[in-house]
């Protein structure tokens, strides 16, 4: 139940009381205060009813994620990026860290093309055991000194919630992969982090179970939330390794106030289709790119048939910041 | 099999002397000579060794429709249109023909719009049997009516082979809807006719199985084929009723040699997505596009809760011609 | 609009004044009158109130082919079968026919092993145009043959409103395929016929779209409809050509009084598998198999790689049959 | 690669020989041994070429789990049941641990209708995160008494690797769920453990994913893998919650030796679809169903409307086992 108030004064009391009782799940944003898991409006009696402006009692499951909730767009401030709203935003770097030189140079061709944020993993969700499974803490001390040198934000993927503190001590950003959507316990590990997460959408997610993913981080506290949408499951796998889901960006766009980006690398899966994919998402509102970059794509140690060379980046960073300013 | 000759006249003769054979299913494109039928080259030793610079036996089945045997860019030329290659094509008009008046002030804002080609249905495909089925040749007369007073082409769905003689008297286009994209049997009718073919994809077809339901029209002797892409069916239907395949469209680019265009008023299904899905598939490289409109949404006699207004469709246009001439 | 009359003789009452008016679409079953295409009583104010003992304003849009309307499980006869309700028929016989030594053969197997239903294609459906399409009126008269010493039914498919009447002079059973699973042309060609027709799934259509099209045949005034589920499309093409989807099965069972069969073949898309799959069907619910058949497999002119031989069959219908009598 | 040696010594010898050379992930069965990592036969150079009696080089990524390392069926040997090969198993209890009386009464109604496992959640994976999120270690004591009083086995779902030591301190077998399937880093902490598996199929896992997540488990040492068959996600949600895939389970039985067994309910979604669902899986090949049950579905805390009550249990079992008898 979401109960506007007449001012953010009085659903700042309304807050501090609802605590005082011990209510759970109980969230403000400005003026108006949401209580999750109550439906009844009688269970709400301590409130003044002539300081109540409205009541919403059929909102969305997940609440918090909603613009119901929020109406307006949440802006990420991180070290060297602003995410969301108005902003639109490029990631770069390698699939996997390689070595400190090489994602040091990923990052520096990353930058030039207007990059903020330096991806790669340490961690690898690969499908087969017997892969490559990511350089671990050796990774993230490199990766975190390429950031470091170049002024970017570091975002690099986590899997379980045992790598929290790890995983935390280095990087901005933690990313979330499609496999680990709904992953509740990695979900409540990372809400309870005071660094934003990106959270990719599940292979065959639904709208409601994405931002039911996303409502998980947010009940426990941490509203710093970019979703990111990486191409869905679909029935041709003969030519296309994903579908980039476009329609789900301008759906998103209305039901919540999240930053939503697209990652056109999963998505196409391989190289020659990257640009036209990227450029498709934000053509449809994306508010920024994710891409995995390799100078040497086909010895790359992960993925690198989908790996853009810093020119194709450039080209591609180009014309997504150009059609960003058409659409916006 | 298809064989490379070292030039077009040595080329016309291997297909001349083919017919005199009557062997089946035999095409020239250039310089190459295509055998739909045939695998082995032992059965073409009518063929001089000399002439010959190369033999394809690994092709598509869909042979004709492909780059391996037609790598230039079809273009298709309309009284008023020129559809594929750098050409950008826009095309509107109502769902169904409605009135005379109607599709001629549609018409007239489409028109003005950027667009050349005029759309309209008079006998339309309808999931429930109890639904309107449209005008029929009433439909047909005033949608020619409103073609020809507006210099545009015209363009009509025919949902059966009989139809063919009575919409072919009116139609510049025939358009074969995602239902009809396997009924073979108007596949091979329209295939006999000497007007272009739009053919849209089959709700949840693979790429082979719509470049091959391609070939079905062109086996009959007519290569004049569009293809659109017009959303495929996934597993959110709460908030989506089909998702525009974007992913798809710079694969057909490479695989097919027939213009790619992409129709986002039925993938997005409702109106305030159409501009954005709209816009994805542009700068996904699609070659046009086509919506629906109307002037009083809410009183279309079918799917108005899809169609653009007249002045939601310039928006798109603008939008979409910018966004194709920065990625083409 | 359904208006459930207190007994079958005003019911006819009804209908026949209905049919004075001109009213469209209007059915009736025992004591039960439908108006299809009426939304309010008020339009309805000619029957008399006292006479109506219920009336029924939300019902499906497939209206006729609802359980709403007709309760009980529709039971078609044909020559040598009875279809529906506590039955459970056995459909068998070669993909194409070949030749007539070879459908009579297939046919005399296929009755040995119970089957009463003698299958087999003289117009295929071929995803490529220069695959072979069938022998066409020759093997409509080798079948029928077959079928004429044999004492069994005959069922084969047709592709094209243009057909209908060369088909409908042989056949006893029209076959639609699920490509044409929404050729509209079609289905209401089919429905003016006074045979029964088998209409299959679509690759990926919904519940509500397949009642839909059964209606469309039913509108036309043929009520003799069978469903067959033949297994959609899913998204591991790897390992499985389709999905023989069971769980439509009893959903289907409750919605529709209309006989529902399963074709294992085609789901299951390889021999090794159709038993498992056609069993499955029939614990689900099924109320009988089609199965293709071949003495050589290898040697068969169309879908070899899937068809069962005779002792295969056999194996699968006496397991079928005693499956079927646990479950009714 | 997976080197066939003469017998079991020599094989035991090479496996040795490969430990002693610190060589990664070599497995051993039988006279069989596989070298997960290693594809060139000239690493191997170490063993006797005499003593070799085949080499494969083709074989599945996931190997450990493939029928080309492991020919015969894993059998599972718990403390009241075996599972797999000719074995048929009954698994049933309620969705959520309520309380000791309840988990008891659900265990003696489940004994009584031939089950030998006892399942319950005290952890459950709800897709909003204010729903009941499972009772913990309370629901575990609680669960672990009853199962020990009836002489049951214990199966409980695990969702982090952080919960190993707590429900492994109760359970016999560890359940992941659907959402978990490629949460590689809880894979690899139940690999790690000495009690089995049970791994549900991912929402749209393809055969190869699903075998590669079982592999995870095996590569940490734990052969003792059930895989479940729950149901894919497809697009008709409006009157199915899941498709069961039978067409998965005569697939699986060839590539794996490891138990395959069914959920009908979370594949159903409704009680009364729960029945046919379950005996379709059982005549597909399913080794064994799991269940949910309730005395008071309308009551019980989660997914009452899926779960069956004893009598429907006992009706579902008895049929299962008939069938199983038929097509084993």
């Amino acid at each position: 139940m979401i109960i506007i108030m007449k001012d953010a004064l009085t659903a700042k009391m309304v807050l501090a009381e609802a605590q005082n009782r011990q209510l759970p799940h109980v969230y403000r944003f400005e003026n108006r205060v949401g209580f999750a898991e109550i439906k009844n409006i009688n269970e709400l009696s301590f409130i003044n009813q002539a300081d109540i402006v409205e009541t919403i009692a059929d909102h969305p499951a997940a609440m918090q994620v909603s613009r119901t909730f929020h109406p307006d767009d949440t802006i990420i401030q991180t070290p060297h990026s602003k995410i969301g709203g108005e902003n639109f935003n490029l990631i770069a770097g390698p699939d996997a860290i390689e070595s400190a030189e090489h994602v040091l140079a990923m990052g520096q061709a990353a930058k030039d093309a207007g990059a903020t944020i330096l991806r790669g993993g340490s961690y690898k969700p690969r499908t087969n055991p017997y892969s490559f499974q990511g350089l671990g803490e050796q990774g993230l001390q490199w990766h975190r000194a390429a950031a470091d040198a170049l002024g970017m934000d570091m975002m690099t993927e986590i899997m379980s919630p045992t790598d929290v503190d790890l995983v935390g001590k280095y990087t901005d950003i933690f990313q979330v992969g499609t496999r680990n959507m709904q992953n509740f316990a990695l979900l409540k590990a990372v809400g309870k982090q005071s660094k934003p997460v990106l959270l990719k959408r599940g292979m065959s997610a639904t709208v409601d179970e994405w931002l039911s993913a996303a409502e998980y981080i947010a009940s426990e506290g941490n509203c710093q939330i970019i979703l990111m949408e990486r191409g869905i499951r679909s029935f041709d796998q003969k030519y296309l390794r994903n579908t980039m889901d476009v329609s789900v960006i301008p759906v998103l766009r209305e039901l919540t106030h999240l930053p939503v980006l697209a990652d056109p690398s999963h998505a196409a899966g391989v190289t020659e289709h990257v640009t036209p994919t990227g450029l498709a998402a934000v053509a449809a509102g994306a508010q920024g790119l994710m891409i995995e970059i390799h100078d040497q794509p086909d010895k790359a140690w992960v993925d690198g048939k989908q790996a853009l060379t810093p020119e194709q980046m450039v080209n591609l960073f180009t014309k997504a910041q150009t059609i960003h300013d058409i659409v916006k």
